[in-house]
């Protein structure tokens, strides 16, 4: 088998296959080492990866930027001041421009209904990768960072227990962008993950089909259930996290009575001890403190937030290395 | 003849000889290439060109921005929340402090009747080149990369009939710089070229007079017309674009009885069908879909506009190769 | 005697000892006659500092980023749009993430009685050097550019008399951070030291008595005055500036009574005739020209503040290059 990374587009993991998000996670070992050793990584000098943000961040643009920069490239940042999508520049002229300019465009747009189509139709008419920074129905970065740090500390992940659950917060309304593609990566590697939630914050019925359908294949198992203490039960990592109500509310209002219903879905110290000894606390940061996760949790020996925020880092300049330089 | 480029201002291509514009396009046909084959063009390694802009942009910043980052250097992007010139900075102060720091000041200031003023006012202190990226008279990057369009599709521009013609748009008031800066270049190149615009819209009498010197020296010809069908009829060329009426109003408010009144300025197949049977359509983008033109003529045959996008990158880095480089 | 200078965090003067400030000056100069010869200083090649300006900034962060290119990496440009601090991202998580992606945070934040607490929170938690680009009590990238100009000026710096002098100005509040480094500083290289303001300026009487120290252990002399003339009389470096009533009203407000009966400490060409015949008059930039300073004088010959300005590269380059590069 001969894989062609060149030009190939990062939208959703679910459209690369496991040995090439394998070739994926070695690269990321590789210029992890790399990075740490300080050896000069310029696969990519000189080249461009546009930055198209249509929502704040700081995790996903400093991994792009640091990352392409350390590739000997330049991310060009754009919000949306600086883009005239406002002034009804369509998908098709800003991905055939950019293409024709750059070597990649990687973007994050998570409006409901609209970001993964805008990235669809971007890679439609693109000449180069579109590399997605989270829409509102895939993350693929974080994802793919989650899985690198499990590997990390857990070794073979085969019958490993991931619970991705649902916690209370008020901060914004968040996508269902990373429980959907945590739930859709980790059957595939042969984890058994539990998603739980309270009534009212279901993922898509599209999702939970094809997430059975990875574990079938992955070798892994897949269950839902309400009930939040099953969930820490004996797990080897927990990921409790908000998202919003999208599939039966698509409001954006970010506090409403289900919600506030809900706050007892916190991180506690005491749901930890339900887990197994060595259980791995997991966060895609920012946390909301004191909502989603007490502060002795997400700051005590179980937590990983800082190593896989880093690998947030060695995972995007592996998808760039693969995807703009890639033979 | 020897021509320095080095330090040489871009602000109005009537201060470049039509020498120095050759040596410009054969530059920007040998980047060109470079680029599509992927060889290295480091000619201002480690050098900034800052990136000032009073004005959104997609096409010019970001052209800037990949083709210094192609050049090897740096584009510093500052947009008016990032710059002190609210706060009293004079021109001189950022002119000198800009020079000292970098290799080239790029500026964006179509305020009418001051953005011309300020970057020739920055030019009586800079150090280092002042490049135009737009002004409220001239649009020197966005000409020379309409030129080097009509080349590469007609070959010898000699007697090209080229028709410059208003648009309806109702988007923002836009400058007159588009269709001065084509005024008074394209007659230099031999081309035979015609004005066509609405009562109300004229340009300035001293542009009219400039242009029809430049005819007379470049060999080709000008003339204005308010009859919108005589500008399509037979052309090789048509550039159906909006501008304000500046010249006879000042206010900054887009939609007026004037500009209403001529809803009948749009590209249509019908107008089309008028020129000679290869015209080229082409727009600077972004055009005001519906308005300015119809979807199945900046989408069809004749369209040429992402080609000309395109080569707003090539022209751009040769000016910056030249201007930040040269000897 | 071997010092580190890798990962030395650059908050206040006072952190580094007189040897090292003097490497750093070295180096400063070292650098500024490579810049001028065009001699490539790709000292951290593919690095990135991150830059977060939480107050806007022109000569910063025009030189931190201009001169990170010149030095071969990259300045990861954040304002407080692009940051999510807002959003309740702690200190310690900004710092650690930032340590793990790139290679130094230099950072702005002028907040009264929280710019200074927060870089030395990030300092907790940091890998990488933290470089302060001014907070409400220091600014050494100034003080420092200012002492390489006057050593260049001056030769010799022992027994030059300078004066730090209040001026009137309405702009906006400023810190007080200016006078404060630049008193500690100087008197350590033997100078002379004046500050002059009314009555309701006064700095925090900790500065008074490390300044007194510094005075004392550097042959330099240290003595306030409420009297304007006194200032300027017989001086060889004057530094009118305005500063805030931070001390004894921390209210923001601009203008008020006290700030409003102050209108006569304005730096005119009567008061630069007090002084020594070759005095020198500097200021940080931008100056409120009219109150601070009258436009004959700092348009004058007497004036050096483009060549500080110019400074302000130079050293911001050397601080890098040693705490991000250094041994």
């Amino acid at each position: 088998m001969r894989t062609v990374f060149r030009g190939k587009h990062f939208i959703s993991l679910d459209d690369w296959t496991k040995e090439e998000l394998d070739t994926l996670l070695d690269v990321s070992y590789d210029l992890k080492r790399k990075f740490a050793m300080g050896i000069p990584t310029r696969y990519l000098q000189d080249k461009t990866v546009f930055l198209m943000f249509f929502e704040q961040s700081t995790r996903t643009r400093n991994s792009m930027e640091a990352g392409i920069t350390q590739l000997g490239g330049h991310g060009n940042y754009l919000d949306s001041s600086t883009m005239q999508v406002a002034h009804g520049e369509v998908a098709k002229d800003t991905a055939v421009i950019l293409s024709r300019f750059g070597h990649a465009i990687a973007c994050r747009n998570c409006f409901w209904e609209i970001g993964n189509k805008y990235l669809n139709e971007m890679a439609k008419w693109s000449t180069v990768p579109i590399i997605s920074l989270q829409c509102d129905l895939y993350h693929p970065m974080q994802a793919i960072a989650d899985l690198m740090t499990m590997q990390e500390k857990l070794g073979n992940l085969e019958r490993a227990k991931v619970s991705i659950i649902w916690a209370y917060a008020t901060t914004h309304k968040k996508p269902i962008s990373v429980p959907i593609s945590q739930a859709l990566l980790f059957p595939r590697y042969g984890m058994d993950v539990t998603l739980a939630y309270p009534e009212g914050y279901d993922l898509p019925d599209w999702v939970i089909g094809k997430t059975e359908e990875n574990a079938k294949r992955g070798g892994g198992s897949f269950r839902i259930t309400h009930d939040m203490e099953d969930a820490y039960r004996n797990a080897d990592v927990v990921y409790p996290k908000n998202w919003g109500s999208w599939v039966t509310n698509q409001s954006t209002e970010v506090v409403d009575e289900l919600l506030q219903s809900y706050k007892v879905w916190k991180c506690t110290e005491k749901m930890m001890q339900l887990a197994s000894k060595k259980v791995l606390y997991m966060h895609a940061l920012p946390a909301d403190r004191g909502n989603e996760v007490e502060d002795s949790v997400i700051d005590g020996p179980h937590s990983v937030v800082y190593d896989e925020a880093e690998n947030r880092l060695h995972t995007a300049k592996a998808v760039m290395a693969l995807t703009m330089g890639g033979r």
